[in-house]
């Protein structure tokens, strides 16, 4: 059976988002006054074929501790559909 | 009031994904055999203060065609809590 994994991946709490942080000032720069606080996170959309949902949890469990995200600086979580 | 926006930024299709098919052929490199087609996507949460939530949203709306999001190559989807 083939899943899509969908696994989401930010920065913990206290790590610079420079990414945001650019963003939100260019919008205050370009006059969006009601705009706050920015923060920034990545999805991954991977088809899986594993033979039950739950192995394919798994093997995105594992692709996320050796590749997607970085645990010292990373929250993941992962949703499977 | 203060709204929190989050609007996700993809790729159209047919536009190379380079960050993904790096992600994907690392992936199998790694042995990760289940592994198939790799998307990305890209999150900004946005704290928004706006009069209701439709006027959130009109900023937000204004706010990807000006920075977040580029016509030509992006697809945008904005969701406000």
């Amino acid at each position: 059976m083939v899943f899509k994994a969908e696994v989401r991946v930010e920065l913990k709490r206290g790590i610079l988002d420079a990414e945001a942080n650019t963003v939100q000032n260019s919008l205050q720069l370009l006059g969006f006054k009601g705009i706050g606080e920015v923060k920034t996170a990545k999805i991954f959309v991977i088809d899986v074929s594993a033979p039950t949902k739950e192995k394919a949890q798994e093997e995105v469990e594992e692709a996320c501790k050796r590749l997607l995200a970085n645990p010292v600086i990373n929250n993941y979580s992962i949703t499977i559909k």
